[in-house]
């Protein structure tokens, strides 16, 4: 997705951005956006909030987009008014989406199908993808430009991979499951929420099994992972950029929110959410119905919402259940 | 949908509901079925709840469904025995559904495309619809009769538009998402939930970005709208009649019944819940896995369940927190 | 699905799960899996809970799984170290399933179409699957190898029926829902979790409304039930081997956990959550965004979660309101 003919230098992104550089060479190339710690010197990336800029000070980055507030010191920077709505338009710029590259037949010339597989009616491929030998795909499944199935994966109708999903061997999804939608970002600009462009990708595991229903985002620049071994419930809910462990299950209408990591062998019971940007630790059980507004250690056990410690949840309930008694008590 | 050709006298209706008019010219012609305050004097309408009379009594209907124990003064009403079961019955015999009008193409001979536009395999576009310049439709979408698309569009594997669906321009709409399907809507007459046929459609406003497994039912007769501008996440549900202003922010898994309103601005958390026939005033926030039971104004910001202003569910949740060892102490 | 062709002995059986057998005959034939109230003398069957031992006393199982620990006295039985993968092992051997069985054409050689039937573009319609006279299926519908659907059944867009699901008369489904995907059933075994095999399948009753993005799971053997004139809203999910009574409503984003049992006109409001293998009585009411975590008595009208009586929420939460004040007053 990088490469120097699509490079712009800092010189061309200050000027589009409307913004100042500060401690950078006018020609430096940028040919890529990427996060602070995965960032390389021909990275843009960006600083969203003053308290990581340690984080800004130790990253790779060619260039760093801050706001006029935030001092770096000799570090590279390029000042501009928004820093994240800066963000999005140079990952516009940057990470332009092709145009689906469709064919006369549902099955693009350059997909490549390894040894015997099975393809029921209405199935499409797209341009470059390859299916893994032993594979079932099942009437109208739909798979996007640049996708890779391992060997003996089942897919059932309607399930709909995005370009460049990558799925490892004997992973079954059920119906009517999508993989790869945009993440939901945007940035609200002069009263309108501008999107922050999602060209990442979704990766899985070997023997993971998806239910009917789910939805599962890419990420907004690299992948979001599903661990090998995790088994997902129907109806379940996985925003960009999460990083879910091995051997997770996730009961049906669960959700994760954006940037959240589950370590491995995390149950999520049903209808259980998790927010954004928070890390559960391995072997965690949330209750049903629950909602985890904070990390959380390895072996946690929570209910309830917000959620806390199962036992004191439990205590809290016994106690609210004993409350209209003692109010009526105390009054009299 | 309106139109002599099908209107049925007041009398005719009389006798089919087995209902007693007073008041009316039994010749009188009735076209259509209209809620109380959108309807003309062709149409008929009903009275669901006596306290909405003044309502009734303002209203232009040609003609009012009610019970004998409503009295509506001089206005012209069909007296029922159940007027909801007979404004039911009504739609199905003003407004019945035409059979979906396929070709032996899957894109139908009658179907316009304007300009330049990107067609996946396995597309089917139905009678009379019209797609904007410049939409991309990936592999598997399928667009009813008589839709209209703006210019700009892109939907993506699965989608299902139903008959009359109208996106306005650059609309993207994820994978298995689909717009128009029936709002849930039943009478209990005998031991049975009959059908109360929706006949209504789905109106999107221009830059709506929609995610994947979104569920939005059209209207009983009217439209379910979306405003310009509005970001809805995957797994949303928004019931029938739903007038949702511009630049809401919906996010996964939330959930709106039948008939609110949202003015601009709202954001719903994720997994947040609002019942049916409410407001929701502008500019506000309700907290994830919350559920909004009461209309809200302007500006609010409300969490829990039942929702109350976010800072008393703070005080509540931490009061509940020292809760048991207060009852312990009480004891001792 | 059963037959002597197909059938193990008992001694075969004990071979391929190292296990022991005691009171059987070696050659006892074995030619299926079902539970223990269901069971036949050719059937296997398994002892998940000691204390289930009476109803594997009176089981007509030719043969029990169980562990060490568990004595049934003369009863056949098949030691083993764990019996829930020794169960799901010979559901796999017992009732494979076989391949799909694809023609050149959408629709399938073999598929009985009845009458008059409305197929919209793109519809695929499997081996032996028989379409009533009257229905209507839209693009994009899916019909898996061996289905039923009764006469006048409508399937919108992207609906995927899987292999041996049974339609009754009237049965109306929404876009891109689904009926007999794979229940959520794994059992860890050296720290993987090992699937069990779901060979059941999905049984609608007469005149049984379902709408968009439904999910309802097969039975792992036999059939998850919808009853006759059941209204199902959108977003809404079914277990594995649910028992779903006569005219129940079940609202937008519900969902039940596996071999739950729900009476006749049960109304579960939207978001609720029921656990899996308890029974809801007859005409009980659970509340929006509530979650039943235990059986309960026919008429019962619960809320919260934990889900309690109505009126007694009601109090806890107005109780709740009063407790920061409350505690104010006494620490003062």
């Amino acid at each position: 997705m990088s490469g120097a003919e699509r490079a712009l230098t800092a010189e061309d992104l200050a000027a589009r951005l409307n913004g100042s550089l500060r401690h950078c060479p006018p020609n430096r190339p940028i040919s890529e956006v990427r996060p602070l710690e995965e960032a390389h010197p021909g990275s843009l990336s960006f600083l969203a909030n003053p308290k990581y800029a340690a984080k800004a000070q130790a990253s790779e980055a060619g260039l760093i987009l801050v706001d006029s507030k935030t001092d770096l010191g000799e570090r590279a920077v390029l000042v501009v008014e928004n820093p994240y709505w800066a963000f999005a338009q140079s990952i516009a710029w940057l990470h332009p989406e092709p145009m689906p590259d469709w064919a006369e037949t549902p099955i693009h010339p350059t997909a490549k199908i390894h040894g015997r597989v099975s393809l029921g009616p209405g199935v499409t491929i797209g341009a470059r993808s390859e299916i893994g030998a032993g594979s079932v795909l099942h009437p109208g499944v739909h798979i996007g430009d640049d996708c890779v199935l391992g060997e003996g994966c089942e897919l059932f109708p309607g399930v709909a991979l995005y370009r460049r999903t990558r799925l490892g061997k004997g992973v079954r999804i059920h119906a009517n499951t999508s993989l790869g939608s945009d993440g939901y970002g945007y940035v609200l600009v002069n009263g309108r929420h501008e999107k922050v462009p999602q060209v990442g990708w979704v990766e899985v595991g070997d023997e993971v099994e998806i239910g009917a229903c789910v939805t599962i985002d890419r990420g907004v620049l690299g992948a979001t992972r599903i661990g090998a071994g995790t088994k997902i419930d129907n109806q379940v809910q996985i925003g960009h950029n999460c990083q879910i462990g091995e051997h997770c299950l996730l009961v049906a209408q669960s959700g994760i929110s954006g940037s959240t990591k589950l370590g491995d062998f995390v149950t999520l019971a049903g209808k259980a959410g998790v927010v954004g940007h928070i890390e559960i630790g391995a072997r965690s059980i949330v209750g049903g119905a629950s909602v985890v507004a904070k990390s959380l250690p390895e072996g946690s056990f929570v209910t309830g919402y917000p959620a806390r410690p199962h036992k004191e949840w439990i205590e809290t309930q016994a106690a609210l259940n004993r409350l209209p008694r003692l109010m009526k008590k105390l009054k009299g």
